[in-house]
């Protein structure tokens, strides 16, 4: 094979690749919003089909030579070339290390697990969901010891969201980040405004919320028609070919669910519609780790969407088509968004103890792996760290262990990407906050340029560290958020 | 290869294509409804893909083995099975026919043709589309050499949609529906009650005729979640999945497109719906011809939701939710839906013409594969036609012979399957109008219940001919629906 061959081999079998992804990407989409109830196993096995079909192409033969051939010789590619071949051979060496006979049996277990996790939400019993987490828990450390026998299984499993981090990295910024925030809250927790706190109340009607939630994603993605916006149980973000990028909501009481939602998904989608388009088509067109995609739905969530300058830009309009907000002024009405509460669900929690979940969840699933804890165990461990963390204590299943998907999917090692994306927003934001004065005018292209410049056009060019200290001057640290957190929540409560 | 493992490899290569066609279906339905503009190119790359994965399965050597075995030795095969090979054989013929270059071919240019038909519409100008449809009728003259050299080529290309129907037949049923449609229309336009109608208005919101089209789909489908509706520039049905089955529908000013298009569309999906079991997964879970399945629309469209009886039920609700009907009585809705008034669109117009308009189509598709004419006569040709059929003259091509779009992809030979339909929906109307005095108390029960048992769950195991047969005693005639047109308008115009 010439190094021309190679290359179109290797780029020709990449575009397929990516155009199943697509297709597989839409079958999920759909299965979320449209897909009558009882058609979900028979979507099921359409998806198992087009993976089956994905698979064969990540360890056809002739791609595989391919990349070998370019790792060897190198010489005349350019730098994105080069970087293609790295890339595709770190993820080639995965692919080829689990054996078919791995990912099908895990694909059936882990469908299983998840039926078995949603009925057991059902009942709120983990007993009923504990058998198939301990099978999952088993066929994920073997995964590990296929990628990589001697590495540590956590760190082995973590590497599939967050490539190149180490346990040694996540466990230094989490030793800081723990007592720390345990600090903070305790200083909120004991001051006058906290006491004094009350719970957000009134009629949001969800027409009025749609109507929101839609002027959100038009100011963070503007007038494009590249994305849409229909309901999920779960909203999420989904890339089903490069132009056509789509989030999806969900309508509460609280308006601020769907509102804080959008602006995540929305941060999520503006990344995914920027990379560069030189790396269409290649495994490049993506983010090279879940915590710097992460960093970009949190930075729009938090830094942005609950900041004093944003409502001062917006609250007039909100207030008019809530007459519920009719007597409460622009500063209650953004203490209330911005409210520190120790509370036991995740996705509903504030910016001061979101870390604290993620850490709770890490140090959890990093012991089952090692073993040092059984599955039977994890209630009343969680409940115990809740207690210890977060001063509350989950009454029952729904509302402590069994409240993720993740485990019963087996995304092991997937939370530290939630505690790293957000240190990422934190540092973006001592860059970019320079910016934040134009937002009290509603504009935000300064930001969305320096974003677009500096993280979104790379793609995975750089790994994600990498990316982060191009444009910052540094990389994972836990000091700009909790500046950040001190700043803002000390003088919100007072203290 | 053993009789078992034969019906093993024909089975499971028939699942594969089951599941990439209901890929394919998601990929187009996607397409018309969600999909960004921008998108559209890539989403053509998509659905080329998944075709082409098609294709590969449809002339696989092993499947094509399988079948011709068991097409030599069918001993020890279930009937279903011996139909099941019968209809791989035919189909199969067709698939390794056609060489691969024709089809690509083909492909390129019916998209291009697609286009170029989308721009003249936009230009209003007949010869910016022209070129393409010469290339196209050539395309297709060529295909159905490729399939059978002796053959006619119209009746050839017809056979893909109306499988075993003859040119002598259809032409026999046209012969006598021509001049008995015109002489009913003549006698209508002669009527004291025609030359004083007029046309229906008032305001319609769209919001309450979502909730009316709801309403409809609910009537005919049932209470499951196996269909959704939303919106696409054309109305249509596709099959995703066997229990995914999904509607769109359009909204215009007059309320009445909603209505009867989703009225159509749910006559269409609940056949989808209605297929035995024991075909899952083979070619023979589908309708065996495109005639018995819009005699399915046509039947919900026309017979049901255009009867008096229906308008008895449904009137009361239906004008409580259209302030604008306040004043018109059940008397006069009723006429108004049913006016007859020749016009130049074919799927805005009236049970009496909607014939004509097909015959126009037929007329003029089988004599430009026949040679007899060229694509640059056929807008005069159409406006003659119009003139003498009809008594109505198109001033431009949009409302000409621009209007509808299966010549730019190449259908010729689908018009006849819209009046066999309309024939056999009057036929199956003529066994089950004893129950439409239940259709009062808003009981379709026995109706669709005679359907599924008689037409809907044979699915592809008989021809359509033979399905009507079996069930209304007769094959394709024009009897039943020209009794049933004068016996209904005759009466409406007092004629």
């Amino acid at each position: 094979m010439t190094m021309n061959s190679a290359l179109r081999t290797l780029k020709s079998i990449g575009r397929e690749m990516e155009i199943l992804e697509g297709t597989e990407a839409l079958l999920h989409w759909d299965k979320s919003t449209f897909l009558p109830k009882k058609a979900a196993e028979q979507r099921s096995e359409q998806v198992a089909y087009i993976s089956g079909l994905l698979h064969a192409k990540r360890t056809d033969p002739q791609f595989q030579k391919a990349v070998q051939q370019l790792r060897r010789r190198p010489k005349g590619l350019s730098f994105v070339e080069k970087r293609l071949v790295e890339e595709y051979t770190k993820k080639m060496n995965k692919w080829t290390k689990i054996p078919l006979s791995h990912v099908e049996e895990f694909s059936k277990v882990a469908a299983l697990s998840f039926k078995a996790w949603e009925r057991a939400r059902e009942k709120n019993d983990f007993t009923m969901f504990a058998p198939y987490l301990e099978k999952i828990v088993q066929l994920k450390k073997k995964e590990a010891v296929y990628i990589n026998p001697k590495g540590h299984p956590y760190e082995v499993l973590m590497d599939e969201f967050e490539e190149g981090m180490t346990i040694v990295k996540v466990e230094a910024v989490f030793a800081k980040l723990k007592p720390e925030l345990m600090g903070i809250l305790s200083k909120i927790k004991n001051s006058k405004r906290y006491k004094a706190q009350q719970p957000r109340t009134g009629n949001f009607p969800v027409e009025t919320q749609k109507l929101i939630t839609q002027d959100i994603s038009r100011m963070i993605l503007g007038e494009n028609d590249c994305f849409c916006c229909v309901e999920s149980v779960h909203p999420f973000t989904t890339t089903i070919c490069p132009d056509d990028v789509r989030i999806t909501t969900a309508y509460q009481e609280d308006p601020l669910f769907s509102f804080l939602s959008t602006a995540h998904e929305c941060g999520h989608a503006l990344y995914e519609l920027g990379f560069g388009d030189q790396l269409r088509g290649t495994v490049l067109f993506d983010s090279p780790s879940f915590g710097l995609h992460e960093s970009q739905s949190r930075f729009w969530e938090n830094q942005v969407m609950k900041s004093r300058e944003f409502w001062q830009y917006y609250y007039p309009f909100y207030r008019k088509h809530f007459p519920a907000l009719s007597a409460v002024s622009a500063d209650d009405f953004y203490f209330s968004l911005n409210q520190v509460r120790p509370s036991l669900i995740r996705i509903e929690c504030d910016e001061v103890t979101y870390c604290l979940h993620i850490i709770i969840r890490y140090e959890l699933e990093r012991a089952l792996l090692e073993g040092k804890i059984a599955v039977k165990e994890l209630p009343q461990l969680w409940a115990a760290k809740y207690q210890v963390y977060l001063g509350v204590e989950p009454k029952n299943a729904v509302e402590g262990v069994l409240q993720d998907v993740h485990w019963s999917e087996g995304s092991f090692g997937y939370f530290p990407s939630y505690a790293i994306g957000t240190m990422y927003a934190a540092t973006i934001f001592s860059k970019v906050q320079k910016h934040m004065p134009g937002v009290r005018g509603g504009d935000f292209g300064p930001i969305i340029q320096w974003l677009r410049k500096n993280i979104h056009q790379h793609g995975a060019l750089y790994p994600a560290e990498e990316v982060v200290r191009k444009s910052c001057g540094k990389g994972l640290t836990a000091d700009d958020f909790l500046a950040y957190l001190k700043k803002k929540y000390y003088g919100l409560y007072g203290v």
